[in-house]
């Protein structure tokens, strides 16, 4: 587990970094970006907030477009953002389309060849990156949280559903609400899970995993632009969440942006909202 | 001087627009960024402040990575980023060097073939530019103030210290203070200009026009990162610039910023200080 730091910048009187590790997991190589806010200095135990990027995505996107390291540095939180997929294992098929293989790893443990034995984006997620992180940086025990966007929101969601009380808040912008039900979904768990019967696809899916969500009270925080072109197309399909939140009796908020679209201008203006809502639910 | 709107996304309540324009200045078809913060809306007639980018760089950068819309949706100011350099262009030698050519026209108007003809960022910037906007954006007359990174931080200081009350204040992150005693600044001064002898180098060199400066009242903010190796290979100089301040009478402000870097991290975390420093001028 042995890290090796591939830069280091100093942002907002903290230090965004980026580490490289050979992940047990995924069998590779994998980045991912640690944002070390100026309170770690002082060697204090900090909550740490995982973010989960989208389709096409490194932990690049995230570090130099979201912002967020300025909210993180008020607040004293760790933010620690992994990369989407395995790398540089040249699987037959892997890059063939951007929303399947290398940059969509889609957060499951697949289960069908040749994926099987590397796919594992939903062991390394809530596993082995954080015990990784817990060895290396100063967090503190029990508190973290998570969050994502897009494909990524998806992959917090059930982080979140399937793991009762492991994260202490959960919230997602333009998440694949109900993956089961959209074009990305169907294709990608065909192809990590199998054919839809049989394949269990329901324990991946935010909108099935939450009528069954039985553990400590959680409250689901869903973001959502309205002039999201993958909304239009029925990617994302919050109204399914929100319904079967409201079935289940899971709290639920729907924040409705008017004028905002997929992009990470999106994200970077309501991203301070959002770590101030994990920062209510850690501290 | 129609524009071509090239992107829109919603970002701070405001908006981040690129337009594209035929300019008549260099050439060829050129983009610059645009926010238009939420108080443009109203129809209201804002100040501008110009954001000049160092080497390398395009319109694109400053617009995902230093975080400016925040500050700018909340002080209610215009920023307008141009690129560069002329584009597409392909002038035998203009992409041989990262240093020189596209992506490092240096805001200088040059007076050497083969870039005479469309290497006049200064002209565009000052001139072309601004009536540009003028005439497509709400922006109140004279209300306008300049910065910029590294070599655009060597544009910026030009800019301001050539046309005395043009601007109502300047800043500028890890400039280019003195380019007739740095590499960069030779190269780009032999090639653009000619020859130091006879090349007119001085009146494009922040450090020898602030010797001449002739005009209203004008306070330079230089902002410098201690661990840029730009510093550290003498490529930025800001002693020279500060030096010839105290002799010219001409106040400057030297903020050091340990630990930062020639990085959009470092721009980031210091630029809503700048905002800040520009409105308090422009209001």
């Amino acid at each position: 587990m042995a890290l090796t730091e591939v830069s280091s910048n100093k942002s907002f009187g903290g230090f965004q970094k980026v580490f490289s590790h050979d992940s047990k997991e995924l069998g590779c190589n994998m980045k991912f970006g640690v944002y070390l806010p100026p309170q770690a200095e002082e060697n204090k135990k900090l909550p740490v907030i995982y973010w989960l990027s989208g389709l096409e995505c490194s932990e690049a996107n995230f570090i130099q477009k979201a912002g967020a390291q300025r909210y993180a540095a008020e607040h004293g939180v760790i933010i620690v953002n992994p990369d989407t997929s395995p790398r540089s294992l040249n699987i037959p098929g892997d890059s063939e389309a951007w929303d399947f293989g290398v940059g969509a790893g889609f957060y499951v443990n697949a289960t069908q060849e040749p994926w099987k034995k590397n796919y594992r984006m939903y062991s390394y997620v809530t596993e082995e990156l954080p015990a990784v992180v817990a060895k290396n940086f100063g967090v503190a025990e029990g508190k973290q949280s998570i969050m994502g966007h897009s494909m990524g929101g998806h992959g917090a969601l059930i982080c979140a559903l399937k793991n009762p009380g492991m994260y202490k808040s959960v919230s997602a912008f333009a998440p694949i609400c109900n993956p089961c039900q959209c074009p990305w979904g169907e294709k990608a768990f065909n192809g990590y899970l199998g054919p839809r019967e049989g394949g269990d696809w329901a324990s991946w899916d935010a909108t099935e995993l939450v009528q069954k969500y039985n553990g400590p009270p959680l409250e689901l925080l869903i973001d959502q632009g309205l002039e999201d072109n993958f909304l239009k197309q029925n990617q994302l399909l919050p109204e399914n969440l929100i319904k079967a939140c409201k079935a289940a009796g899971v709290p639920a908020i729907l924040k409705k942006r008017d004028g905002y679209n997929h992009s990470y201008f999106y994200i970077a203006s309501f991203i301070g909202e959002h770590l101030e809502y994990h920062v209510k639910h850690l501290k």
